[in-house]
């Protein structure tokens, strides 16, 4: 617990993960200041103990280590780089975490930045969703400086099980879109093979059972693969999200020069499931996508 | 042990997997008669103790309960109804057991076949390689009527750790499909997120680490990922193999009048690897198909 305290811990971006996140952090010890789009989710925090920052840039300058959990990239350059933004406020030897799952090219400009104000900047992308946040069993994958690292670890420690430093700054967004790939590209192979089990006389629950501990077993068998028998799609991570996920790989393997056909294709078939009435499904639904045949 | 004795059990195939599963039965208490199309694996099986059929028929004339562990389907059908064929030599009763990955359609019928003869059939693929055979650890699908399971369960019990009766004949064969279109697909996703790893600047050895025990977790990411960072292709399993079991697929799928998207494009990815040199490589040598551009 001692590890937290002595230092102000900003957060910005109080939403379905964010605010267990800030949760776990001040039950862990932590002196929070928050700040939200929206003022509801802070006056809730607030009412709990926390302080307000008022604005990004009054976050950062109330704090000395400043956590954003933002749903994407654009959102990310506005809070920090826009007017009354997190560097505008931001005290010489701060550290910046960016959580979310923001463009590697731009986490690598963001880390510059802030760099460049005589502060430290990690990007930590997490996996787990809403529940990995409210259980504090995050994957979280970093990227930057040994020293980035380093500091910020005891916060890391408390909001996820498992932690990885991948490297410099952006590879841990690396990381987190090999991840969203492996995710997107799995759950695919699962609808194909259940879709095929079906219409080939087999029950797909039977065939799911009986693959379980081989070599097509995983998470996603397992998760995304139940809520295909069971025909349900509350999400979980919307199709969305994928669908931005997916495209923001294709988008850094363009910049890089290389192809990655499997992942373009699903891109396409999330495509055929946000226009046809699958925005806010589970990305398990891709399912729908392949059994319209 | 005792389930197995006061039978003849005839094996037909003893190849790198077929061997070991022979031997495993003996050690339990079964007794052997054996066939093989070189004799050197029978010779070899005889010096252990076991008996040598001479022919398909002559296994089948020899044997109680008949297990065909071949390398594809043209092999089954010469074996089962081909001159000399385990359905001459059969007698009324026993019951036929196909343990290799062999198509749907045909599967029914040689169920069909074997049936009206006055015996049983049960199809029992398998999943987990040369290892899982020699260790005894073997995923086994099946497929027939509850009365054929329950006679061929001692046995299977012997050579796997997970054993399923999916449904009714050829359901077997169906999972194991869709165990491949998995398999087969999810080593594509993790050679697309490795490659993506490596060009945008992280460490594809980090990055698997980061991903395990996460969504983007599975057997394929902790086997396969590893021989893809080590570039090491030692099969395994072969390309050649794992393309045979996508055409299959696809075949059943056309047959049933589905398409599978992303399978089509993965067979074309192996049928790249397979023409530019990886034929006898492990199938985790994928990764050569998507990262040459």
């Amino acid at each position: 617990m001692t590890t937290l305290q002595g230092q102000k811990t900003g957060f910005i971006g109080l939403g379905l993960m964010g605010k267990p996140m800030a949760r776990n952090l001040a039950n862990a010890g932590a002196d929070l200041i928050v700040h939200n789009r929206s003022s509801a989710s802070v006056d809730e925090l607030v009412s709990e103990g926390m302080a307000a920052g008022g604005s990004p840039s009054g976050t950062a300058q109330g704090a000395d280590i400043i956590i954003m959990m933002l749903p994407d990239t654009p959102t990310v350059e506005k809070i920090l780089l826009g007017e009354n933004g997190v560097l505008v406020g931001l005290k010489p030897g701060s550290l910046v975490i960016d959580m979310g799952t923001t463009k590697v090219p731009v986490t690598r400009a963001f880390a510059k930045a802030v760099e460049d104000k005589g502060c430290d900047y990690l990007d930590a992308p997490v996996s787990g969703g809403t529940i990995g946040a409210e259980n504090a069993t995050l994957t979280i994958m970093a990227g930057g400086t040994d020293a980035a690292f380093k500091r910020a670890h005891p916060i890391l420690n408390v909001l996820g099980s498992r932690i990885t430093h991948i490297g410099s700054a952006g590879t841990g967004q690396v990381a987190k879109a090999a991840n969203q790939v492996i995710v997107g590209l799995n759950i695919g192979a699962v609808a194909e093979a259940l879709t095929l089990a079906k219409h080939a006389g087999a029950d797909p629950a039977k065939v799911r059972e009986a693959l379980a501990g081989g070599f097509a077993d995983s998470r996603i068998l397992e998760v995304h693969g139940q809520r295909m028998i069971d025909d349900t799609f509350m999400p979980g991570a919307r199709a969305t999200v994928q669908r931005k996920d997916m495209d923001q790989a294709l988008e850094l393997a363009a910049e890089l020069g290389i192809e990655l056909p499997a992942t373009s294709l699903s891109r396409d078939l999330y495509d055929w499931l946000i226009e046809n009435g699958g925005a806010d499904l589970d990305h398990a639904a891709l399912i729908k996508a392949i059994d319209r045949y």
